[in-house]
């Protein structure tokens, strides 16, 4: 009987804590509104006020949005609130679309009592329809008006086709992190599909904050983005309100706080894969091998990215076949040495099949969670999260505008 | 009212002759057996007699199978014929694949009378499984026995998932030109998808033959490969059977002949994608602008592959924001002078949306074949070809296997 690979846990990530949440970080605070952009009565603008120094990592996309423009000129730097809207992604909306951000942050800026540039703007929703800014603006004044909002509740204002609120908080020898998402058209990222808000108690200075949340975002938000795509409006900004003297790069403090901040990302990234439209169950690919951890996360992702791969799951067929494939096809090398399991279940060793029980593995990859775990010579790692393919997502995505 | 973009036809091809057929050229023969590698009953091995000089485009997956390595150590140069399996790819088959080609090439040449390294063997259907050699080996026999089959025959016996045959003809300024393929999992190209043979009876020098067929594969069936995947098995052999002076490259003949070459693959390729895996429609993506044609090829493939634009296709929803999204994902400049075309439905002029009648998109998007066109600022211009993602899809590669 062949043993199932054992992952090797070369980062051990601190553990979540369920209970710290966005608004529990010292200086912070929330405003929600209903400002009829997306829907009438329903939450679609929030304020996260948390002032201090502020990292943004946005979309690589040239059809990039223009509240990612404004974020991108601003950070990383002094930064007091971020204004979201969900309902309209405010892109492909030209010149009047950039007014519109700007509009929006002085506007903010006077009710929050700050500078426009220390306002920050997010927008998700339908392309190419201009913003209608009288809602906007109303909408704003109304949740600038009451800052006491929950984090739960503007967990919610921001999701638009995600079906679960996307929570994470973490406490780590002593630094506290949490954090807010929305993503859920992540199976293959292109329209206005991730927002994430962190912030934390720590102190950094800026430019060292920005260098770790693009680090930290490469391992975990960026596996999902699973074919490398990224949308007009892919936001994330970690915000860090602590007045302490800066922490060090390097120190052991400084690691602690990374691996705070990644456990947050990492639980908000594999939420959003496990809520990709329609999907039925996660897929959690760990590839450990290959030259580099770059070159075994680009692997991983070739994996969770594959329309075939993710149908075979959806079917809990332990097809092989496809995963070799679609490594094959991203020319990954010495598929002869390859072991591989699906589920806990051996499928390969050195390349070659080896029997395993049908219903056994078909009940295992019924789970909520499938785990393809491909071991290869070489001493690289690297994760990558997507979700099964199905009926669900075609339905949604063929009527998504009509 | 804005009129439609109308498409430059800068590479003018010539038409297909329907009645043109493989066995119509001079020096070939056909044999088909039902050997049971797939079913009992059911034809499924094909010698393709066509000696001359011949090229090959097989691969470039690292999970190469084994009939593809003994296909590209002996392309270019002199082959006699071609056995084609379907049933079983002889893929993750190890040595003992290896052994099985050489075996089959072996008994092919004592049957036709011509050396081992004149046949090639190209094998599709599932991976990871051996051979089943006697059933291979006694299909042979009798397919060598009667060399007097039709092409019909031999265009069905080589099918797997595909619901159609898939034959073209070309005659040109004196040239003949026919082909057979098979491929229908090509919605993204993964495993034993796409094979074609193609004959000829002009006069080619086997290195010359083989710079045309990898130039003319790349404007046709790798455009089809909507995602730049190939599979384990994927071949494309070439046969010149002509036996007079052999054409000059650049001369008026060469151009005249490589037109023919080009408008049969491409009408195979076409074939493959309107017959993907549970496809309801044709997509068609025509990209002019961008620096070069490859630039604008690799664009308009960004587009095929988007499983959001085919899921809007399948939905017959005019959504541009697809189309956007996927071009500026994939780093395309200029979007803000993007103009855009669906299904004739002029959509964007400038980077910006212009009206449009949904009703009138409605149907028009209804077609068999739904045409993108997208024009931007360069003088490239590349096509590719796709379908629609549907429930079928789903349903197909969810129960592959199992």
């Amino acid at each position: 009987m062949t043993k199932p690979l054992s992952p090797r846990t070369t980062r051990e990530l601190p553990e979540l804590d369920p209970l710290l949440i966005w608004t529990d970080i010292p200086g912070t605070s929330l405003g929600v509104a209903a400002s009829g952009v997306r829907k009438h009565g329903r939450d679609d603008l929030v304020v996260f006020r948390a002032p201090g120094n502020a990292a943004a990592v946005v979309t690589r996309s040239t059809a990039i949005a223009a509240p990612c423009r404004w974020t991108r000129e601003r950070v990383p730097g002094r930064i007091h609130a971020i204004i979201v809207n969900s309902g309209n992604a405010n892109a492909a909306t030209g010149e009047q679309g950039e007014r519109d951000v700007k509009t929006t942050a002085l506007r903010a800026a006077e009710l929050l009592d700050c500078s426009a540039d220390e306002v920050l703007v997010c927008s998700t929703g339908v392309i190419g329809v201009p913003m209608p800014m009288e809602k906007v603006l109303s909408g704003l004044e109304s949740a600038a008006r009451d800052m006491t909002m929950s984090a739960e509740r503007a967990a919610n204002a921001i999701l638009t086709t995600d079906t679960t609120l996307k929570q994470a908080g973490c406490l780590h020898e002593g630094f506290r992190v949490a954090g807010i998402a929305k993503g859920s058209g992540m199976v293959h990222p292109d329209m206005g599909t991730m927002l994430g808000f962190l912030v934390t108690d720590a102190a950094v200075r800026p430019q060292e904050l920005q260098d770790l949340l693009q680090r930290v975002t490469d391992r975990t938000f960026n596996a999902v983005t699973v074919d490398g795509d990224t949308s007009t409006s892919d936001t994330v900004i970690l915000q860090a309100t602590g007045t302490d003297e800066p922490l060090t790069p390097g120190s052991s403090s400084w690691r602690a706080f990374e691996l705070a901040v990644e456990a947050v990302c990492r639980s908000l990234a594999r939420s959003i894969a496990a809520d990709g439209e329609g999907a039925s169950r996660l897929i959690s690919v760990l590839v450990e091998g290959l030259q580099t951890d770059e070159d075994a996360a680009e692997a991983a992702r070739a994996i969770a990215s594959s329309n075939l791969v993710k149908c075979a799951v959806h079917g809990a067929d332990a097809n092989w076949g496809r995963i070799v494939g679609a490594l094959g096809a991203h020319s990954v090398p010495d598929l002869d040495q390859l072991d591989l399991d699906i589920a806990g279940i051996p499928v390969l060793r050195c390349g070659q099949p080896i029997p395993f029980d049908e219903s056994e593995a078909k009940r295992a990859l019924s789970q909520d969670e499938v785990l393809i775990h491909a071991h290869m010579p070489g001493s690289g790692r690297g994760e990558a999260w997507g979700c099964d393919l199905t009926h669900g997502y075609v339905d949604i995505n063929a009527r998504y505008r009509s």
